[in-house]
């Protein structure tokens, strides 16, 4: 596919200034749809309207939602409300749903006139569940049969309805209702005898979600049990739809996205980076930074408190942060370990206690390591007596020392920090490694200072 | 399901102490293998032992397959021979060369020894291609036709060999040599005419991966074209194996926990954080800490330098750490979210102007935001000039001026840097957060203080 797509790229142009439009046509659906829509992004916005209405109508309600937000509004503002019709309706209802997310509200709604009735009803159901919940990403297309059908009963059905259905890997068995009772392999199908009824290859035993869960919930189920889909509960144990692993892996990039966005100290973007307005995204940095900057200026009120101290020793003032910055990146690691094992479920709350032991035990490993660098770099290097003073060895022990406690105290608040949080029922990602770091450095500054005083007294204090 | 196992579960104990193993093993089978799975593993290591013991062979291969490395080496050491052959030969191929993957190699060539020919030249197959790769994820458990097949005749091969097959979604369709020459689905197949040949409804158009790519290749190639499996294919053409959307997804996970603790300044742990060794994971993250630390000591060098404003103006000092972790925590959100995007493929190398220019806007936002929020501490705090002289005004205007310059700095080195590392063919991934911090640290001190330099020569200095 790969090799076709860039044999024919070059040629689109040429294909389109010559109009040979069938040509065109005949090459694109022999394409894949996510490539088709790759090909039709690299052109100019006339152009790719142009390349655009040559789809068939399927291909091109495939390739649609393939685009960004950002080309689908060219497109939407460049083809006929007739075609438009045509397109929004053949168009997935969950790939829909998530256009009219994306679009400004004035767009979606003259979009949602163009809908039939049927699509329309299809449409408003989905979207009267919240936003972000498992019914906003469910599709209404698959199939589901009775149990007192017959296997060939229900082969006729799925063959007739399954045309449109997301998957037909599973089907759904349901009560008169419309409760979900079973769901069977399209396999069990095909090797039972035509004459059994549904129900007696059915064990009852099935896995469902919510419609009014979290998208987050459709994640961990599809991943706990290994599912191409899973079918969609409304309260009263009524199929109202089913969730694709394809749709629930896009959610899982974006939570990982927000998640990173989050551990890195600013709020998530919602948006992808070249996409979201720069307003907004100075507005997302800025609110974090702002508290950083607040939380840091401690840093200078604490340091207020030594002044005498860096007065006697402007030495001091040389390595403080090299201390306090490695108190900060051990922390940055801890926190990261610790809120990315939380999200993919491996620690727990109750893990709390292993963890802390764990990461106690490795602070201090960790800031020996660092402290006897500190102090060979004091000791060692040429020329100490000069450039430090006379007392270089003591001021090379407080640096070990304060080194050896600061990354002990990083380590520990970077881990502890998150479950902190999560106790307290907020989102452990807030524990950022900036935000760790600052909570670091404050911590950092009196403990190196607390350290000269009692180990310099008398030398250099 | 998921009430259905809370309860089971606390009756489990009851049950496996007055010995009531019918029950237990008929109540197990009714649950989904991960729940089972959950379930064997919340037991002590004896009673799990005995549990696992009762599962009927197929449900405890799947069962086996959710257990984490550790529990399962527990219950290999506990279950006997024979079962433990059943067992493994019982497993899903890519299931069973994930756990010799894991095991300790005179474990795996233990098992190995136990599979029959067949399946231990499956295995064979597999271990031949490259850690990492793709082939080395893939199930040789699928179904393929040839094309000269009736769709009744292919029905049948479908209904004969569907049963271990992963997916029968999806059924291959290859030529007399074995090379892919289409994919179909098979709803395809259940609406065509049975007297039609499998040729009459094919395309020829197919997307496959190679054995010898790297896995992430799966990963996005799965994501892109939105499939359940992907064909995979030798260097030949023919076609060896299926990957399968929730093995993607898993692989999906690790990178993105690997991501995330390079991008906090460590090496990846290659094992979940329960379960890797104390030692291995501190030597893992003491490599990135001493690079940082050395790379610190700069700053203790680059003050060196100012030590004579620092004796004449110790109020210097005390803003100094204010000042360069803003930086650092600008870069950080810039490196971050350019890593990310560049993961997700929303930012490539030739984005590398949009994104400068981008940045280098949102930096000086974001700097001169902070830099006014800082003039204000100094010069309207209460007793400003009590506490830092009278020269409180520029003081005041030279920590605005710098907090702008290293914010911006931060800004630009964080985004820049990942393209830069991209550009070399390096992972961007380690334009971590602590390392542009530290980066921004030492560039920080000498804008600091050079800023000092100039706007307070004559007054404090």
């Amino acid at each position: 596919m790969e090799s076709l797509n860039r044999l024919i790229g070059p040629d689109v142009g040429a294909l389109l200034k010559e109009r040979r439009y069938d040509q065109l046509r005949s090459a694109m659906t022999e394409l894949e749809p996510a490539d088709v829509a790759d090909l039709i992004g690299s052109l100019e916005e006339e152009e790719s309207a142009v390349t655009f209405r040559l789809l068939p109508r399927d291909l091109a309600a495939d390739v649609f939602s393939y685009f960004d937000a950002e080309q689908q509004e060219i497109l939407i503002s460049r083809i006929g409300t007739e075609r438009l019709a045509v397109l929004i309706n053949e168009m997935d209802p969950d790939d829909r749903i998530a256009l009219f997310e994306e679009l400004p509200a004035e767009v979606a709604s003259r979009l949602s006139a163009l809908l039939t009735p049927a699509e329309r009803s299809i449409t408003q159901a989905i979207l009267n569940y919240p936003e972000e919940s498992i019914g906003r990403l469910m599709t209404p297309d698959y199939v589901r049969v009775r149990r007192s059908q017959t296997i060939a009963e229900a082969m006729a059905h799925i063959r007739r309805y399954g045309r449109d259905a997301e998957t037909v890997n599973v089907i759904y068995v349901v009560d008169d209702d419309g409760r979900l009772i079973d769901d069977l392999k399209i396999r069990q199908f095909l090797l039972a005898d035509p004459e059994q009824t549904v129900e007696s290859i059915m064990d009852e035993n099935f896995v469902a979600l919510r419609a009014t869960d979290d998208r987050e919930e459709a994640v961990r189920q599809i991943e706990r049990y290994d599912r191409v889909a899973l079918p969609v509960l409304d309260s009263r144990g009524i199929l109202v739809g089913i969730v694709t692993a394809d749709d629930v892996a896009d959610v899982a990039e974006e939570e990982v996205t927000e998640d990173i966005q989050k551990m890195s100290g600013m709020e998530a973007l919602d948006a992808p980076y070249l996409d979201s307005a720069f307003a907004s995204m100075v507005r997302k940095r800025a609110g974090w930074l702002c508290v950083l900057f607040l939380g840091q200026m401690l840093t200078a009120t604490a340091m207020g408190y030594f002044e005498g101290e860096i007065e006697k020793a402007v030495v001091l003032a040389l390595f403080l942060p090299l201390i306090i910055s490695s108190g900060g990146n051990a922390g940055s690691q801890a926190t990261s370990l610790v809120i990315r094992a939380m999200a993919v479920g491996e620690v727990e709350l109750r893990h709390w206690w292993t963890v802390l032991r764990r990461e106690l035990a490795t602070g201090l490993s960790l800031g020996l390591l660092l402290g006897i660098i500190g102090l060979l770099r004091v000791v060692v290097w040429p020329h100490s007596e000069r450039l430090y003073g006379e007392h270089y060895v003591p001021l090379g022990l407080t640096l070990a020392a304060s080194t050896l406690g600061v990354v002990t105290f990083g380590t520990f608040a970077g881990s502890m920090l998150p479950f902190v949080l999560k106790k307290l029922g907020l989102d452990p990602a807030a524990a950022s490694a900036p935000f760790v770091a600052t909570l670091v450095d404050v911590t950092g500054v009196v403990i190196y200072f607390s350290t000269a005083a009692v180990l310099l007294r008398g030398s250099i204090l």
